[in-house]
């Protein structure tokens, strides 16, 4: 399947250095070259079209890697439990990429101390490969760019991809969604029942991890999922509660055989190929809503208009939405 | 300036209902007719196209109310002191309106638990109009909602207009950032500094609370967070940061004085005017975004093709870049 398309594509180019440079980066991710797929993942992150091109080309080559979403309020030890995984899956063999998706800095527009802090815990090598995203912008931009670097990730023949977000804000539960299996992890001392609910965590759980689970309060919290499950926010059978000690690996093989016993299952009767059919649709809209973003604000003359229809809401001599209905008018064809 | 605006809205209609309809729901919500005021705000919610023609009628009564935002992590004691805050303003003759962002339950739709748990601690009179909304749908929608709802509740009388919002997620932190005045929240239980920090809430803050100053660790995170002013991130000097205990009153009359005092400096070097200049155009861009959403996936036709070219990703016929520039092209003129 994947010769047409790369002919096509490559067609469409002018002869000599684009084409080489693009189609060298990509049989770089391809053959796993650390530094190339680091280059493509900051052009996805920047919304470099190399970026874009590098996919294309890979296109044929994204697909076999399981995507696993963790997330969880702050502090519940997502890092360490994302560690003590990568550490497992590596000695059984596989290669491990890990999105890290930090808040941004609205000041530096980069992510807050995620690197510095991550840096120190995972090794990399050719097996593993972290990277760090900042949340930045609107909400399918990030969706947009943690799953464009997980299909580089893919291409570059890792078969596990663990993809760590916060798990409160509406575009991180996002991201979460767009996984083959959502893990949410909790620990005693992230707050209660009610809390978690509220948040719209636990609707999205395919599997509850509590660790921390040596911790006091790990009973009651067990408990009050328990009986949140059966109060009908989702059937008890179907979401299975795990306790690690991610600190020191406790609990850990458990979770990954829950996990493997899962997505086995699912691949079995077909919602595994369901739920992906679902995960590409809304990504494609996302990728379309990006677009349109770059093309109203990326150009001169919207951002001149911009300011000018500003002042004319603040003097009052146009309502916000006329203002904004105008202002799409001029801006698109 | 209002006569000419209203003339030249109401002649785009044709004579007759929906005309008196739309002028009569204005009316009522500029007399401050709660059940008015509630349909308008659930007009503008579920994006009924009533909710912006109240709101273009109303535009010339807009802008004198002072929006605050408190935002900050779940558990810390928002609500409690917004509740706080309420009764103190009232007790001072204003009237005062509440918008509060839940995370969206993402199988009902709708804010997860939210009003059943508020409703028994603000009573709802003339004085004082607390709405929730849930965190549904892209950030700019987000965002458009409750700034929509805020010009209805301003256009309805209230001096004073609280916007809580559960601080962690990207969108939560931009519908913060549109206020006049952002009050960050946290208290000892809520995490250490690093996590306060990492979440990219005290950047956006003005003033900054540590609730539950009761509790242990209260003087650890104060000097916490001192110290990372000091670090550089904000100068000591601009961030305030007051103590309270909300559920007993305690520090809430000096939180509200040195709100008034940050406002007044801020109106007095003409900051609070440049601020709404930018939250404005934020706005104005936010509208156009959501007008394009809409065009681009409320049509029968659109929703067709995205399947179709979902099946061509998954088939590989289509890369997932070249599907969506296709997907646009075809749906807008």
């Amino acid at each position: 399947m994947c010769a047409p398309i790369l002919r096509k594509r490559l067609s469409a180019f002018p002869p000599g250095g684009i084409v080489r440079a693009m189609a060298d980066a990509s049989e770089e991710v391809l053959h796993g070259n650390l530094l190339a797929l680091s280059k493509a993942i900051s052009w996805i992150e920047n919304g470099d079209p190399r970026g874009r091109e590098v996919l294309d080309r890979l296109s044929s080559h994204i697909g076999s890697a399981v995507r696993m979403g963790l997330t969880g309020p702050p502090g519940v030890g997502k890092s360490t439990l994302v560690d003590e995984i990568t550490s497992l899956l590596r000695g059984r063999g596989h290669r491990v990429g890990i999105v890290a998706v930090d808040p941004t800095s609205p000041f530096t527009g980069g992510a807050l101390l995620g690197d510095r802090i991550r840096m120190a815990k995972v090794a990399e090598t050719d097996d593993v490969f972290m990277r760090s995203m900042a949340s930045r912008g609107a909400s399918g931009g990030l969706s947009r760019a943690t799953q464009d670097a997980a299909d580089l990730l893919d291409a570059s023949g890792r078969t596990w991809i663990l993809i760590e977000t916060v798990g409160v804000g509406q575009s991180e539960i996002e991201v979460s969604r767009g996984t083959d299996c959502v893990i949410v992890v909790l620990s005693p001392e992230s707050g209660d029942g009610i809390q978690a609910m509220k948040s719209g965590l636990l609707e999205i759980a395919d599997l509850v991890v509590i660790n921390k689970a040596d911790r006091v309060g790990a009973d009651k919290l067990e408990y009050d999922l328990r009986s949140a499950f059966e109060l009908g926010l989702r059937s008890r059978k179907e979401v299975p509660i795990l306790l690690t000690e991610a600190y020191r690996g406790k609990g850990v093989p458990e979770l990954m055989a829950a996990v493997e016993g899962w997505v086995a299952a699912r691949r079995g009767d077909g919602r595994f190929d369901e739920r992906r059919r679902g995960n590409t649709e809304t990504r494609l809209k996302q990728i379309v809503e990006y677009l349109v973003h770059r093309n109203l604000w990326e150009s001169n003359g919207t951002s001149r208009k911009l300011s000018e229809f500003t002042s004319d809401v603040l003097g009052r001599r146009r309502t916000i939405y006329g203002a904004a209905e105008q202002l799409l008018k001029e801006a698109l064809p």
